[in-house]
């Protein structure tokens, strides 16, 4: 594993007008990234739309909510409820603030000052037909401590097939591969290690799904590499998903494929709500609720 | 509050034989609470079928599947899919077992010795109509650190209405409250505002419901009285509950009606896997996840 941890020791010191401009690009790369999505599901529910014309429903579209954050920043959660894309929400955040004595010290940066400033990318998709897989991808970059603290970028894309295809699941990971390969060898072996660590449901001893990759704290030294590695991880998934949409989105499914679907999504809602960091550290410091559980799925059954 | 957090103190001492004595009684009780129960609610079902001769669906009956903890002991898990009862579970169970570093010195009594007896009954109803409110009642005996050690009751019952009514809510109430007010004045006030207390979505700034009692840490030094309170808040439940079910199940309801309800349902899984501590601690001590899991809604939306 690269860096599963954090150093304890500061980023490398760079000036106050290169911190913010960095944070600046970042911030700017989220939201691009966010249209370009947004775009290409869009154009799925169009495509969809003509191939079904007498279906008595609209192609879905993303509705934006604009958010603001109490201890500062905000965001904007887009959400397109469709005839392919059941629930997908996509979430983009540049917040500020202060962290309270439960976590400074345990954020690294944040024992001097304990300041932060993180932007990111969200987005969870949650599909009509059992045979789409759902997925999740998240890009962030986070500075805490001020300019003379950390600064790191982490993220991630994991499939979650729910009738299992193993082309599917193969070329998934093989657009993450070729991601990680054009930067370091490491990185895809241990990153996707880290995401099927990671997306474990402990309580079930069950991989919430087929993984991907999962990195955190990325902080070598080279913001411009690890800059382009994340647009990277975020082209990447805007290029192979839409895809394996398009290849699925027409296969037809049973009542009983559907209730399987059901049930599986719960095993979404207990990992979100069990385990995953982003949601119990949002929940517990003040995040906008609505953008935070917009992953959960929109229909579920524990029968 | 008579007592939020248990005392370090021991418990009164007490010989082997009654230390074994109140464990079998204790027991014992959950089983026959959890038979009168059952039988009180497949009578509903069995009278709504009669009332319903045309709905081509049979009244619900348990099924029972019993299981055993790795640990020590085990318990039997009933669930019943029914016409008015769309999913109920009721639980008992008794195990055995050693606490592991992470819990011991945090869990009363275990400081010296850390094994545990735990024996109850844990219920939870999602009912089809939305006019009938959810419910959850559990009592439990708790003993840690062996003979030498701490003895306790917990539990409460609590209402879920979906669609508000405030007569079956005030009358969920009085029954606690009578049930309370037969032992101690201050039973009644404690663990009413105990259980809005414990039941608050603190993410959405929400309770889960109506309220009702909790109580935790019971031992005052008299086991006949509160052995005694803690059958009467099983008895009181066991008598106002499928009152309330009969008053309401046949109340018409709407389409929108049945989606409030489903949405509703996703707060009772947010509160479950959030913060419910019976959830989190059984799923970090490897309870039996599906007796655990039971609770969980049989059907949800987060549109």
């Amino acid at each position: 594993m690269t860096q599963r941890k954090p150093s304890p020791a500061p980023s490398a010191s760079l000036d106050e007008a290169t911190y913010l401009d960095r944070q600046d690009k970042a911030s700017q790369w989220f939201k691009a990234l966010r249209d370009q999505i947004r775009s290409a599901f869009e154009a799925i529910e169009d495509d969809y739309a003509v191939a079904h014309p007498n279906a008595g429903h609209n192609a879905g579209r993303f509705e934006e909510t604009a958010w603001q954050r109490d201890g500062g920043g905000g965001g904007v959660m887009s959400v397109m409820k469709g005839q392919v894309f059941e629930k997908v929400g996509v979430n983009i955040s540049t917040v500020t603030g202060t962290f309270d004595d439960t976590f400074r010290g345990q954020i690294p940066g944040t024992a001097e000052n304990p300041t932060f400033w993180a932007s990111g990318i969200s987005l969870v998709a949650h599909m009509r037909n059992p045979y789409v897989p759902a997925v999740h991808m998240n890009t962030r970059y986070i500075n805490t401590g001020g300019v003379k603290g950390k600064r790191w970028f982490g993220g991630g894309a994991d499939l979650t097939p729910i009738i299992w295809n193993d082309q599917d699941v193969a070329d998934f990971h093989t657009s993450m591969k070729t991601c990680c390969d054009a930067y370091q060898p490491n990185y895809y072996p241990d990153f996707s290690a880290w995401c099927d660590d990671y997306f474990t449901l402990k309580h079930r001893n069950e991989k919430r799904g087929a993984g991907g990759i999962f990195y955190d704290y990325l902080d070598q030294g080279d913001f411009d590499s690890e800059f382009a590695f994340t647009r990277d991880v975020g082209l990447a998934f805007a290029d192979i998903y839409p895809a394996l949409v398009r290849r699925r989105m027409e296969d037809t499914y049973t009542a009983e494929d559907r209730e399987f679907q059901l049930v599986r999504r719960g095993r979404y809602v207990e990992f979100n709500l069990l385990y995953d960091r982003g949601t119990v550290f949002g929940l517990n410091t003040g995040g906008n609720v609505e953008a935070i559980l917009m992953s959960l799925p929109p229909e579920v059954r524990w029968p």
